[in-house]
């Protein structure tokens, strides 16, 4: 399980998955292992690997038992990874995850769209995985996804994801966060949601997922911030969106993400230059994919210090 | 003059001045004619035109007479240019500026390679040119360059930015604004840079100047709101960047930062899609030349609403 000793913060890299399912050619496994193992050499202690889904569906992520496996022989990481359905959880159990990230949407029209599954039915999954997960001492985490607003339906009614969220705990999320799926989050509306759901959920209140459609990622992370979120998903490279919400291209920059965190006093345990270093393994496997990152461009500022020294 | 009618922050637009100084062509003055034109359509209230340099430094530049001329028949618009000495002053008076932006840099070593001064000489400058400006009504704004950090001399002092923030007051500065040269500022330090702009010289606090270097400008923009920051400059495209401040490329993206003010509920009176066409000028004028921003290049969300509705 992921520690806090020594963090402020706690930077969940979702590349693996989140990224590497937005792109049609799939990984090579032993580069994911590289790329996993690079990541948690870099400081981060906690990346969700893969996805349980169907291979028919997602080939990208045929390969995930074997990716969890080989990433939890990593000391001291959390092993996290996607699973749609109890199906997916069951497959996730056996191959040893730490944590079963599940997706449920907020948007009726997402949720059809993403998992053939109205919100309510998705609640059920949670509850039914949960039973499966408890024994093994597996937590769920469940991210709201389309929770500021969806590309098909538009808003999403705010008091409505308010109830999911106790519906969750209630079905037995150990963890309930927001997800702006579609890119259309706003700092304001950030601020509000995560208060809001702090009242609701109390310490259950999960991460904050953004993408950065619109640029507004990291502004979306300083109003997460002053709302008492401490768990942040990022994509190295920014890689990463959702297939079913058009134009939802990209999570923020795990890298540039860090650099907000460290700059600003907040540890995160994570070396920036062997973090940036981790790219290339990217680069290497998946050959004229675009990787983003304003700080891997241009480097750390002279005098750049860390929120409490350079990591070990 | 900028007026605050119906809006809550004025989004200074500073692309036809930082943005065409930091390229190598030059922009046809016709076309930085029809640019200007239809970012004052979209709803820009003040936009900085150009910059009296010598044209020997900056042959971008050499038409800013003309250019400021030009501007000045549209009606409801603050021209404003940036003058590095009195000299430049004398030419934007003649020319008939509304406000005169005077750069002075707070590291010795930044403001040495970028005018030529030290920031003493700077401010008496200042005072110089408010004497010269005066009679004419003409106000004088400075940007405190290099206030967050520099890229040669890496940490710059907060205490001594203050320090020169009251000096410039003192000087007959109207405005004294920070900037974030280098792109190494955090919200952090922003909150509490223009948190103590404010204590120390009132209302005279002016604009937020960020370059997006390390990807970290509308994150500052939400610190800097927190702190009372009411005017934010910005660069269509992102065009822009300071050429003796290696790396610091680009400033914030106008559409990005409109985006992100309307939809937390902040007035600009900027009509987006208008803003956004206003980009063809560029690209017609400028073919080749890299023009950033994420709305414009995902559009505006479903059931996107402005802050008090579309402005007319």
């Amino acid at each position: 399980m992921g520690t806090r000793g020594g963090i402020d913060v706690l930077v969940s890299e979702v590349g693996p998955r989140d990224g590497l399912q937005s792109i049609q050619r799939a990984m090579p496994t032993a580069a994911k292992h590289r790329w996993i193992a690079a990541l948690a050499a870099a400081g981060l202690r906690e990346i969700e690997v893969g996805s349980f889904v169907s291979p028919r569906l997602l080939p990208q992520m045929a390969d995930c038992d074997e990716v969890v496996r080989e990433a939890r022989k990593i000391e001291g990481l959390t092993v996290l990874a996607l699973a749609p359905n109890v199906k997916g959880a069951e497959r996730g159990i056996a191959a040893g995850v730490h944590k079963l990230n599940f997706p449920v949407s907020a948007s009726r029209a997402h949720s059809m769209k993403n998992i053939r599954m109205t919100p309510e039915e998705a609640i059920e999954q949670v509850r039914a995985a949960r039973q499966l997960a408890r024994p093994h001492g597996i937590s769920i985490e469940v991210g709201i996804s389309t929770a500021f607003g969806c590309s098909i339906e538009g808003a999403v009614s705010e008091d409505w994801v308010m109830q999911m969220a106790a519906a969750l705990v209630e079905a037995g999320a150990e963890s309930v966060g927001l997800s702006d799926t579609a890119g259309t989050a706003n700092p304001a509306q950030v601020r509000r949601m995560f208060t809001r759901l702090r009242r609701e959920i109390g310490e259950r209140a999960g991460a904050a997922h953004f993408h950065n459609t619109r640029g507004q990622g990291l502004a979306n992370v300083v109003a997460a911030l002053d709302a008492g979120v401490t768990t942040f998903d990022a994509s190295q490279g920014g890689l990463g969106g959702c297939p079913y919400a058009p134009g939802a291209t990209g999570n923020i920059v795990t890298e540039d993400l860090v650099f907000l965190l460290e700059s600003t006093g907040l540890r995160t345990g994570i070396d920036l230059d062997r973090l940036i270093a981790a790219r290339e393994i990217l680069a290497d496997a998946l050959p004229g994919e675009p990787l983003y990152g304003h700080v891997p461009a241009a480097g750390l500022p002279k005098g750049f210090a860390y929120a409490a020294g350079r990591p070990r």
